[in-house]
């Protein structure tokens, strides 16, 4: 065991769940990120970079619910490390990877609240690191895209979200001619209200939501067994589940018709429709928004509406959001409302990558020129010459040695993208 | 102690050594990114993607040199590390974060060289991290722009790799008025022959070059003493650096006339030779290409030419690169000849913030559309279809609320870069 230690090993196949993306995937990646950008810029938001890496405590909090555990920590170093070791506790970490670009974004505005606008709109993009069990689509690396509006308590941020991120979506998804978002909102002072007036205490909420959550799969009588067998009273369990019969094609305010005003005020419903009747005439054809009272989202920061968006033919979310008016301030000392959206960048690649018809191509004009490879030192100087000439006009040029199967060569070439070629033999 | 452990804490400042990239810093970062993937696709370089994280055993081999020393780990889960623990062994981490992209793109070829051409010519942008102590343009996370080629032993691929590169500097560099770049060229294999020549044995030589490198501190003489304290003979130290007397002008082959056969082949010095006349008639104003026969290097890996570029008014590297015909075999059992250049792009973005000509606000047409708290829902939706009409003509439009203080609020997105503006009242 020991001497196979020692010995240099290499391991050619990247870290479990994490994946190599070859020239044809990232011209897809750089294509819908490109998109994503010149979109959002549009709408006004301006893009910042955090680092990948956060102070362990920053992730702790419980505040990222079920994606805490799934942290991958980063070990201490020198002596702080052999400290640990020393001391025989198993206070290994100081920093981790973060699993999501919300936290380090709070992080980011309190520490640069002085040198940003108000509201600031942001956008930001980037890895995030989740030791989940690897699936199709689902990776242990993964790209986030988040648009968020800091210090906006207003209803025009979740407007100018929901319009900025489905008008994104339909750009990236058009020329895979996939249509058909249904953009679902909901808002959890709805979802905390029912679980009051049916009796619930508020340190049981989240654990009930949770249940609730599971109304899809489970329907009404599986969600009542989990809540009956998570130790709750049977009264509450009925008077709670009552809210969510019959609940298909009801709008919010019919919905709230059935809430008492003392848990619920009457601007939380009229601020739903405000949403839903503002974004709506803006929306492209195939996309439409439905209030979903049954809409939970996992996250334990969301403080208000809340927002999924599903593709019709596929039936699974491709963006999610919602609002967080707590955790900014946790950093700073100082209410700082804030509400954001997140494309989830690989299930959308997985999507365009089984869509054969997305062209992976090198694009643009290309020739490669093969050249022998004896040619003398001038001859190859006019090549690289013509080479510079062309690239000065925007042409892709690829220099390459002529081999003995050239037209295999060729043929490769072709399937690459290149359209013209140049054979250079020595004179 | 143990209850402000418990207790939720919240760090505003981002980990030691990495940095908060604000909305004009990405301005300059996504430039000249754009720039740089721009000019590499004309030289049919295609962009890949390896994950953050690597294997550790991949990162511990000896190859890496210093940088090894300085790599962030990451800890076990779950019961792989309950097991390390139980066991009372240090053995924590199973994976770590790269320390530069040249070990994840050997790894990458070896896993996918089926799928990719031959030649096959990579770029690759990324992040890396080392635990080095920070200072003004270095970072814990920084970024690497790489291009190499691997598959190609011939001098074409140093030709092209020398030329792109120095395109790329001087693109990125134009606009901030900076010129006058030095390519630096040397070949490994000079140097080993200088050393076997001089009497130092094979395992000797890498501790000898890092002796070497400090010749430009610490002066031939410091580089002796070095060499006597390190414990080699005075003959044969002496031997060494009359090799390094008077170098300043000499060309490649007038350097190696003083080196016997038998240590060097002839053809070392002709295609260093050869690549220095094919890439000079290249060159825009500005840039030099010059043999320096004290240029080491760090890396371990490096079996042949190897090149940095100085920047002249500054005096320092800003790209760096050279042959490493072995590394990538190691991992796939077949002999692949590569070579790399890598631009420091942090290194680049300080020197451009230095500058301050560079423009840091939005780019193109913009308009701020400042609105009453009060309008109506209708009045407001009239503003979302003239905003959506605005932006699909490719216009950014910021939608805000009017504060009371509406000079100041102007006066701030007139530094972002807003230049129009309309004001919309209730009516």
């Amino acid at each position: 065991m020991n001497s196979s230690k020692n010995k240099k090993a290499y391991i050619k196949t990247p870290v479990k769940g994490m994946a190599d993306c070859l020239p044809s995937d990232v011209r897809i990646r750089e294509k819908v990120l490109n998109i994503i950008k010149e979109n959002y810029k549009k709408y006004g938001f301006t893009q910042i970079e955090t680092p990948c890496m956060e102070h362990i405590e920053n992730l702790t909090t419980n505040e990222g619910g079920e994606n805490e555990k799934l942290i991958f920590k980063v070990l201490k170093r020198g002596a702080d490390l052999q400290r640990e070791i020393e001391a025989g506790t198993t206070d290994f970490a100081d920093n981790a990877l973060r699993y999501d670009l919300t936290v380090p974004l709070s992080r980011f505005y309190a520490n640069n609240i002085q040198n940003l606008p108000s509201p600031f709109k942001a956008l930001q993009i980037g890895n995030v690191w989740r030791a989940d069990n690897p699936q199709k689509g689902r990776f242990r690396q993964f790209v986030q895209c988040d648009i968020d509006i800091l210090d906006d308590k207003s209803s025009l941020a979740e407007i100018e979200l929901i319009t900025a991120t489905s008008k994104s979506l339909c750009e990236i998804l058009k020329p895979a001619k996939i249509s058909g978002l249904t953009i679902l909102i909901n808002d959890r002072r709805i979802l905390i209200a029912c679980a009051k007036q049916a009796g619930f205490k508020d340190d049981e909420i989240l654990s009930v939501l949770i249940s609730l959550d599971k109304l899809d799969k489970i329907g009404l009588n599986g969600v009542r067994e989990e809540l009956l067998k998570n130790g709750f009273k049977e009264e509450v369990v009925t008077n709670y589940l009552k809210f969510f019969e019959d609940i298909e094609g009801k709008t919010c305010s019919e919905f709230c018709k059935n809430i008492n005003e003392g848990y619920l005020g009457k601007e939380v419903a009229e601020n739903l429709q405000n949403i839903i009747s503002c974004v709506e005439p803006l929306f492209e054809n195939g996309i439409k928004i439905k209030y979903e009272p049954k809409l939970v989202r996992g996250m334990g920061y969301y403080t208000g509406p809340i927002f999924e968006v599903i593709l019709d033919d596929y039936n699974f979310a491709i963006a999610a959001g919602g609002r967080y008016d707590n955790m900014v301030g946790k950093f700073c000392q100082k209410e700082v409302p804030a509400v954001g959206f997140s494309i989830g960048f690989e299930r959308i690649i997985t999507i365009l990558k089984d869509k054969s018809n997305f062209d992976e191509k090198i694009e643009g004009e290309s020739i490669a020129i093969l050249i022998d490879e004896n040619l003398s030192n001038e001859e190859k100087l006019e090549i690289f010459k013509e080479a510079k000439k062309l690239r000065e006009e925007g042409k892709i040029v690829l220099i390459e040695h002529m081999r003995k199967n050239l037209k295999k060569q060729i043929g490769d070439l072709e399937n690459e993208g290149y359209k013209e070629f140049k054979k250079v033999f020595s004179k």
